[in-house]
Parts: C-alpha cells; sequence; structure tokens
C-alpha cells in the first residue's frame, strides 16, 4: 500500500495549518465539519496519529475513532432531530477516499431525505452553525 | 431509541436458527456473506452480543467489530484483487438499516466499477464461492 502523505489535508488540519470548524477532540481523535456536506450535520471524524485507511489503521486508532463516532453521532441526531445515521468510510480512490487520512462520514440522516450529491461546497456560515449545534449537544 | 428485538435475522443467525456464509469469528465478533450483494464479495462483520446499531454500541462492541473489519477488508481486497474498500454502516431505518443488530458492509472495490443497486438476491454457489475466498485469503 502506498505510504502515508503528511501533507494531505487533514494532516495539516491536525497541525493546524489550515482551519476547520471543530466539533470534539479528544487525546487520541478529532472531530471536524465536512465542507462539501452530502447532510446537514455532516461531519469527520479521523485518529490524531498517522494512517492511511482502515487497510492500515491500528485496532486502537479504530477503536478510538469508533468511540468518537458513537458519541458525535447520538449528538448529531439529537442537534439534527435525525431519525438515523449514515456513516461511511472509504479506503483508496477506489472504494470512494479522497484525503488519505484515516476518517469516518457522519450523516444525520431525516425518513425520505436523501444525501446530496458529492463534491458542492457548502455555506460557510451554516456549517460553523451546524458544529456549534452537535457541540452543545455533546456537552 | 427502540429496544433490541432478539427475534432479527441476524440473532437468529448467531444462534444457528438460520444459514449464512461464515467468513470469519472469534469470540467476540461474526462475519457473513450478504446474500443480496452488492459487490462481490460483500460481506457484513456483526458483534455476537446484542445490540441494535452504532447509537447503542459500546466502546468495547464497536473496537472488536472493527478489528474484525481490518481483517477482513484487507482478506476481502487480496482476495478479488480489489483496488480499495467501502465501508458502510447504517444506523436505524432512515439511516438505510433493515436489520436490527449492528453490521458494518464491507465492499470489495475496482476502479470504475460501481456498487450494485441494493435489493437482488445473489446467485447462492458464488457467494459460497465468495466466502471460502475470502477466508482462504484470511489464513
Amino acid at each position: 500500500m502506498t505510504a502515508y502523505d503528511d501533507d494531505n489535508i487533514f494532516a495539516k488540519i491536525l497541525r493546524g495549518e489550515i482551519p476547520s470548524f471543530k466539533v470534539y477532540e479528544d487525546d487520541a481523535t478529532y472531530c471536524f465539519m465536512d465542507i462539501m456536506p452530502r447532510s446537514d450535520g455532516h461531519c469527520l471524524v479521523i485518529p490524531k496519529t498517522p494512517c492511511r485507511n482502515i487497510l492500515d489503521a491500528s485496532p486502537e486508532q479504530l477503536a478510538a475513532c469508533m468511540a468518537t463516532v458513537k458519541k458525535v453521532a447520538n449528538a448529531a441526531k439529537a442537534a439534527f432531530d435525525a431519525d438515523g445515521i449514515t456513516l461511511q468510510q472509504f479506503s483508496e480512490a477506489a472504494g470512494g477516499q479522497e484525503v488519505f487520512h484515516l476518517h469516518f462520514h457522519i450523516h444525520p440522516r431525516h425518513e425520505g431525505v436523501r444525501m446530496r450529491p458529492a463534491g458542492t461546497m457548502g455555506d460557510m456560515d451554516l456549517i460553523k452553525g451546524h458544529a456549534e449545534a452537535i457541540s452543545a449537544a455533546l456537552n
């Protein structure tokens, strides 16, 4: 497998070189908003340590991410009064991966509402508000 | 949240009341083929203990499932000479969930090949062969 590239966008976000809308963090994980949201509240959970995707992640990185995914999923469901959650994780380009630092997509879902197509930049003020709503529901 | 229903199909599979094409198991998890495969090698990882989905799963259940997901994902990628993996997990009907026992969908993916639409029963002989191929790659 291709080696981890320390210049990927999420590595830069973790180093504070690129801004992000933070939702939550702990010692091992960071959660922030996807700026091309396919659902209102679409956010990402990543480990703070390097790994490319699920194929090379350690059991510890995966466990830490999933503990955060569970917390944030419940908070996002509450914040958006959602009916369910869709979780996605893409490994390698053929699997759908675009940024090569392990990440889990959390989508709050409502009955009868489809996810939006990928690749459209969202409204930054709206996304900032969504980050704050999920954060508030976590506390 | 709705309580766990002990009569769901995956609980019956775990109790041996319904057959399944086994790929892998350990003390905490079971992996078997989806019989409506959206990709060749489409398989499911579930915890052996009850939980409905990601919203009520324990950190231990999630960690155990993800350790198995990683193992099986690598084996499935090798078995199908795949280029990547797509992982999905659906919580509640609005999130895409149809069987209410926590499960993770593993899809081997190839460049330029889309996943098939959901809901079509697969060829059982073919699926049995796919289970054996992934199992062999695990060993």
